[in-house]
């Protein structure tokens, strides 16, 4: 079986990729950022995910860079965007916007797949369904590969490490399909940018969450405090 | 004045990229990681130079990356070769080669550039006197110079953080020449891969280093076990 890299949130997203990838046939090392986010629920739901799916490793890697970063997710007292509707979402750059945060995961990602032999690294990156990321894009990726190809010793090697992004091309109602098909915990992840007890419901993240289960058909396993 | 986030490992070449930064009129917040390096020395070098240089910021950022990656650098009991001409250097990657150190470091650089409103990133990449990294030559800089472009806010918003290697064609010994003119304080500065009380005069670090010195004319001033 080859090793593949898989950058894990908890999320909806992240945790279907990783199905995706170990229906592939990899051997997953499951690969989660502590930085600074404002609260550990993610974290928490990334260790369930991973030991649940069956991950051959789940590494936690702090990187305590929040306090550094301009985002609203990882200022304390920051307000996160609330009710906003999809139009709203794709028409800029929102304040949850954390700089270059997949650059970041990404250049880890292939350092630790590059020093345990893995072939490829998998995000959970989406440019449908999504909230306006620059670090998301097809164009984005393209261009990260192109820099491990000629940055690493894997790549100059002619085995560069391979960045892989299956669902980039899905609405969030598919994603909701495919994590169906390929028994998802969906109890388990955990989507919103709030670390409530139950989901808020109004954040960018939950509605585009409930909005792609209301149109997969398919019933939200998790507790809402509004939006159901 | 602008400002410009440079990294600062401490060593001969970042001080000096360091003072070509400050020459240049930047306002230089300067960026270290400690990711288990087997020795701190590099780290209170790094301290050490900042304040000599007036850096009106210094972040030392811890990123336990260590035990996950393959490299004599960091395992600890791992061999570093010693004694190399400079041929054997430029023949191949050595095991001193950290997969994807300068592609995570330029990454957090960059969103901390972007955090902070600092336009450009100084890194003290050299394509000349050095070990046969990967992620030191101007093709790799050129590609992630490109990926910046596309996959961050500052680069959609076409003003993009500019990276800025200017001692990646020089040799060592223009380096050094750099430094005496720029009043760099060569005493406190580090280049030994190891972290003993005198630099050990043998590493790739210390050879290139001591010859630098020797064809400059100018004296290091610091202590070696062996080879002055």
């Amino acid at each position: 079986m080859s090793k593949a890299v898989v950058l894990l949130s908890g999320g909806l997203d992240s945790s279907t990729v990783l199905a995706l990838a170990k229906a592939q046939g990899h051997d997953i090392v499951a690969l989660t950022f502590d930085y600074g986010q404002r609260h550990d629920k993610e974290i928490d739901s990334a260790r369930a995910v991973a030991e649940a799916m069956g991950a051959t490793e789940h590494i936690v890697l702090s990187l305590p860079l929040g306090p550094l970063l301009d985002s609203s997710l990882t200022r304390a007292g920051a307000a996160v965007p609330e009710g906003r509707s999809k139009s709203d979402m794709s028409s800029g750059i929102p304040s949850t916007y954390v700089p270059s945060r997949n650059i970041i995961f990404l250049s880890v990602a292939a350092s630790i797949a590059e020093s345990i032999g893995a072939g490829s690294v998998f995000i959970a990156a989406n440019a449908v369904d999504f909230s306006g990321y620059p670090d998301c894009t097809p164009e984005f990726l393209d261009a990260f590969q192109a820099m491990l190809r000629v940055g690493t010793k894997a790549g100059k090697e002619g085995r560069s490490i391979m960045v892989e992004a299956p669902v980039i091309g899905m609405t969030k109602a598919e994603i909701v399909r495919e994590a169906v098909r390929l028994h998802v915990p969906l109890d388990l992840t955990w989507s919103c940018y709030k670390g409530g007890e139950r989901a808020c419901g109004r954040c960018d993240s939950c509605l585009l969450r409930l909005d792609g289960f209301r149109q997969a058909g398919v019933e939200d396993p998790l507790e809402y405090e509004v939006g159901r």
